[in-house]
């Protein structure tokens, strides 16, 4: 049976589709098993009807979030789901939804972390200045960007780069990466050292 | 009259060789004024000597550091000297010292700033699993590394590196970046937009 990815989004999930794509395309050999939001009106999850794939959201407002969080998974493991993705997912995972999908869990940032966290790491890298920001693959743990790292590809700022034009270069690189980092995931020949991911 | 550098170094300073041997080949429009070292016995200020430069150093122990720094800019001044490079300088600047000099002290980092500043920054990235890090020419100011960004350059980490095999490999980087930097701020067209160097 082929890996099951589960995405989580909450917007338009460009990360999803590019994706999804790869899988559609069979670049990436595994099944997407179910693409959920907490926001049920994001365009991500429009995209993944269109693409026909299982998915469904459950609003966040008001519920603790390890509770929450516990309906996500039982969702994701009804659909087979055993790998999972985060795409644009503007939420803190639980510890326990973490340690649920242990070193399963993915995210992209669109930083060369551990430089820029957080929200707007392209407005960051611009008001700080640096010639070279990029983006960057890891596990997701319970602190915020900072699991181990897959894979990174540096963009370079230009001098009359916008907020806007910077993140439109490096969300190249992000559709690029990401498919790379789950394909070196679901072949295995990884291993991880404190916080380094070597090829095996 | 030709721009006149005033380098700063406690090692080998093998960022000072490359910008001599820069300035010697014509490829770097300006002279060497005064190369300076708070260690007598710094290898870099026996390469000076070799060099035919003019160079002396004052040992720093047991000297306040507002009275030191002042010693080390009026010996830079009474050479002529009028932009100051560091190449491996192991010491912070007064701030007096980065006053008089304000916007012409250059500094080369071993990492893409703002990660990992401070000591070990080779040892700091591979630690931390970047796949990829570099090097950064910044302006200096009184806090640590976090002057404005002129120019930086990327380098692959690989999975068998040590913190010598990264070293060198950045090395090659920041000897390249370090006199383009400098030919840039000779050439003066630049501006500083808070923290971004702009080229005019």
């Amino acid at each position: 049976m082929k890996p099951r990815l589960g995405i989580l989004l909450s917007g338009r999930g460009s990360n999803f589709e590019a994706i999804a794509q790869n899988v559609l395309s069979g670049n990436l050999d595994c099944e997407i098993g179910f693409v959920f939001s907490n926001k049920p009106n994001a365009p991500g999850l429009a995209r993944a009807r269109e693409f026909g794939l299982p998915c469904g959201s459950i609003p966040s407002a008001g519920i603790e979030r390890t509770l929450f969080d516990s309906q996500v998974a039982d969702l994701l493991i009804d659909h087979g789901v055993n790998w999972v993705c985060l795409a644009g997912y503007m939420r803190f995972l639980s510890g326990q939804f973490v340690s649920q999908f242990s070193n399963r869990i993915l995210n992209i940032h669109p930083s060369l972390l551990p430089a820029f966290p957080g929200l707007d790491a392209q407005y960051q890298a611009l008001t700080h200045g640096v010639k070279i920001t990029g983006c960057t693959v890891h596990f997701v743990n319970e602190d915020l960007d900072s699991g181990p790292i897959l894979l990174q590809s540096a963009v370079p700022v230009l001098d009359n780069d916008t907020v806007e034009s910077l993140s439109a270069r490096i969300l190249v690189e992000e559709h690029r990466i990401y498919s790379e980092a789950i394909a070196w995931m679901l072949r295995g020949n990884y291993r991880i050292e404190g916080r380094r991911v070597i090829q095996t």
